[in-house]
């Protein structure tokens, strides 16, 4: 834990915390534009005995993830691999990363789901079919994604430690009754959810946008590498609701 | 090589070509501004005795290509790893790329020059100070940087190659004569470089801002993530001259 309570108050604000949630949305929609430049490429998820039975996207990045754990990717208490079982020890010395969680709820980590969200139920809705052989490259793509995903899902622990510092004696009372839908309630802000999935659909338009020097009437600046509305709907149908799920089950943990 | 010379001029035209360099800057963009995350961390391209001696940044690039090369990211001639020593055979079958370049000129790299640039020339200038323990991601950052910089000037034996079928005539005595200078007068075109240039630090501009659902009078629009003028001269001075590079070296090679 930081050194004293006041230091860590500066660290963590709900300000702080706003302005990396709307700085992690650039990162995911550009993550997002990337992985548009190749088709779905069903090959690269399918299980093959080519890849010891699993698939080359789950092959990938489990060796990916070896690479970041040796330099030190999770140990930063913000990161949490895809694969937690048998990655390689860092072989850098620890990097003092200020402590904001409370220990016991620091473990949560919903990547499974966000695993098969993506993939199963996002990706098939984002990607246009085809295959153009860059199963590497897509599923490095991926992994872009799937890591910016992850960190703005859990970024849900931020949002609840701070939410609870600012009144413990709101959350308290259904925290000990394990009410968690009085906790989910007490979460939910209707007009931020709207105004989040506007804002990354305008982002996705103002990214995804083709710029060219001059105005051309017959440009393609109208183009849109990516659909706006299935980012908005990424946001609304899937990272929302497991960012609240994170910091609903961070809660449960809180007092303990 | 494909199967006729009318199938290949489809897939290689000096449009298609172009439109790829355009949709590449796109990338660049993206990754140096995700890249801007993160402070210089300096620690992460010292030697390390921890990591054998060599830089984390080393260590993560030579373990993260493994990885990639195992799903068969090499076997794209598009493709050149930083460390192409001991990697890993690709577990997949084979992917039956369109054969584009000349046999001979195919081998062409410089990924030892963009290396050298993006470390010691490019990346003091980009990165703010400090030092923020984020080794892992920012490694990772600088891969996507590497790998999305390297496709670009490498890129340059496409243009190389559809600029020799268009017009063997001009190129082939200067080939034969191995007049390097009267090849790269050849291949210059100095109002499209000043455009590149400009296009590059509009689009720094309009994917690096703050986008807000609603205009702000007091607001951080005009505030851009990463230095448009940087942008410029990474192309100015390294970009598009170590693609020329990759051509000039491409075409002597084109008639063996």
């Amino acid at each position: 834990m930081a050194s004293s309570a006041e230091e860590l108050s500066k660290e963590l604000s709900l300000g702080s915390v706003r302005d990396s949630l709307i700085r992690q949305e650039d990162s995911i929609v550009f993550a997002l534009i990337e992985r548009s430049r190749f088709p779905f490429n069903p090959k690269a998820y399918r299980r093959s005995e080519d890849c010891g039975g699993v698939s080359p996207a789950k092959l990938f990045v489990r060796e990916a993830e070896a690479a970041h754990a040796k330099v030190g990717r999770y140990q930063n208490p913000e990161e949490n691999p895809f694969f937690p079982d048998d990655l390689p020890s860092p072989m850098l010395p620890p990097y003092d990363y200020p402590q904001i969680f409370h220990p016991a709820s620091a473990s949560v980590c919903v990547n499974k789901h966000i695993w098969d969200m993506y993939f199963n139920e996002f990706l098939p809705l984002f990607a246009c079919k085809g295959d153009d052989g860059n199963y590497a490259a897509t599923v490095a793509a991926d992994l872009v994604c799937l890591q910016a995903l992850s960190r703005r899902i859990h970024y849900g622990k931020h949002v609840a430690e701070v939410k609870f510092r600012e009144a413990p004696e709101a959350y308290s009372p259904l925290i000990r009754a394990r009410d968690t839908n009085g906790l989910m309630k007490l979460l939910t802000f209707e007009k931020v959810e709207e105004m989040v999935k506007k804002r990354v659909a305008k982002k996705a338009k103002v990214f995804g946008q083709n710029v060219h020097l001059e105005d051309k009437a017959d440009g393609d600046e109208g183009k849109c590498k990516i659909d706006p509305s299935l980012v908005s709907r990424l946001y609304a149908d899937w990272v929302m609701p497991l960012t609240k799920h994170v910091e609903v089950e961070y809660l449960l943990r809180r007092l303990d």
